[in-house]
């Protein structure tokens, strides 16, 4: 329970943003938060829930004396964010961000930070399928990955402090490269969520052909897709529009790998498939011993029962 | 508690028979269940595992008075199971399954069911990733449909009783019509399935690329893909090469609108992904009303706390 902070700024109040004030609370990590969001019923709501200590109507009186600056807004509107408070940031502060694209966020940030402010760009790998003030939690980052960017040229104090902070909100932090940090997350994430999205959408155009049914009888498969599938519709639409290279080069692969897939389904090709199964199969288990999900036979049935 | 057959017979062992067992236990259904397995192995550790009350070494053996004959084996190898156990099934049994696809089972174990016997293919919707005897657990039906498949001039008291007996093991039973059940699951679980193995073999293929960090950075979106890209792989590929016009109908819309999306990230058009992805959340919200899955924010985590 350790103060890392004097006054934590968060621009932005949505999932992101409203779980760590909760999670900064439960450790103590702030001296006082300072919420702003640009919409006004955001605000409200911020205010009824109590998770910050003050909630302000503008960006500039939200970074006024913060000594850390998160933007938690889409990454479509870091630029002009970043433009607004830039002349407002306190001298010495840290401004980092949550956006879960890093070379667009940089390019769009780092011109308007002044040069006694340092930007450290993050990305916590945390999130649910529901978005707003009210979906928050304390332990949204526990035991996840939060990824730091730093420039090489960072200040190693201010870098320090940061990866304390999250760690004091749960997150294991790691330092990465810029850019490969957007093909990782490419692979791992991007692709999949699109993929995800495109299912549901032919699913649902199918459903007036089967009724309900397609709703009604979502096997594991599909059921884990439109979880997937829905997510923040403005926060993706910015991570594909800003990390459009590796998401193409990686859809470009996918597309590859699926048509030697149908056609061995068309052809019969049983060998293909059986041999194509049993490969991916084994890095399921990279995931499970790498810590980042359970090998419980209920695993993802656990909520059904509560 | 109400006992409903006499003797079950088990034909495979693996994760859905011996989780029928444990179910069949835990509520009385069977007087005796039989079990037998192609594999020594199998047999062996049901043997040790003592969820069935016998277990025998052929199938002709396993078939033997019994008044409920369940096969679960894979697709591929059902017609060859029929023509084994068809000269032994006693009269007035019940012969059902529990495969995936339903109009390629139907067609390979019918002509090798005598007059006095009735076939009632089935499926019940449930499942993990994992497999074999060792996997099964009693609460794997519970609140999962299972959808029977009758023929038109079906037993209705053969139908009613095997339905009371599914419901007696928790499942919610429905009936539907053989084809539209391969449609209706080509849409919700088989195409899925098959983009979740083809996206977790590019990540393995790109892991080379990035080392282990595709795995270490498995955030939610592609971590529920190698869940799903876990599952036994020769079920997977019978389902496939049984399931084809259906699967690749769906597969083709499938790559239409993936494509649109692709060229919607390429120029740049935030509105369509907009627009799309705000369209797909919404039948999410139709999931969690049909009673399918949680709305609980922290679904999907839970599982790492224990």
């Amino acid at each position: 329970m350790t103060q890392i902070y004097e006054r934590v700024a968060l621009i932005g109040l949505g999932l992101i943003a409203s779980s760590m004030a909760h999670a900064m609370r439960r450790a103590g990590l702030a001296g006082e938060i300072v919420g702003t969001a640009r919409s006004a019923e955001t605000r409200d709501i911020t205010r009824e829930l109590g998770f910050c200590d003050r909630v302000v109507d503008t960006v500039t009186e939200a970074v006024e004396g913060a000594d850390l600056v998160v933007l938690a807004v889409p990454i479509g509107v870091m630029s002009e964010v970043a433009r607004e408070i830039g002349p407002h940031l306190a001298k010495g502060a840290t401004v980092t961000d949550v956006g879960s694209v890093k070379r667009a966020v940089l390019d769009a940030v780092s011109p308007h930070i002044p040069d006694n402010v340092e930007f450290i760009p993050g990305h916590p790998l945390a999130g649910t399928e529901h978005s707003g003030p009210r979906s928050g939690f304390a332990e949204l980052f526990e035991n996840r990955f939060c990824i730091l960017v730093p420039s090489e040229n960072a200040d190693v104090d201010a870098v320090d402090r940061l990866t304390v902070f999250w760690e004091g909100m749960g997150a294991n932090v790691e330092t990465m490269d810029v850019d490969h940090h957007d093909l990782v997350l490419a692979v791992t994430s991007h692709t999949p969520h699109l993929i995800a999205y495109t299912m549901v959408g032919v699913a649902d155009d199918l459903r007036r052909v089967t009724d309900s049914e397609v709703i009604k009888y979502s096997a594991a498969g599909f059921r884990d897709f439109t979880r997937i599938a829905a997510s923040d519709p403005t926060m993706w639409r910015d991570v594909f529009l800003n990390n459009k290279e590796a998401t193409l080069e990686v859809l470009g692969r996918f597309t590859e790998e699926l048509f030697a897939l149908q056609r061995a389904i068309r052809t019969g090709d049983g060998e293909h498939l059986f041999d194509y199964f049993s490969h991916t199969r084994a890095i399921r288990r990279g995931i499970v011993e790498a810590g980042q999900d359970t090998d419980a036979p209920d695993f993802g049935r656990m909520g059904k029962k509560s």
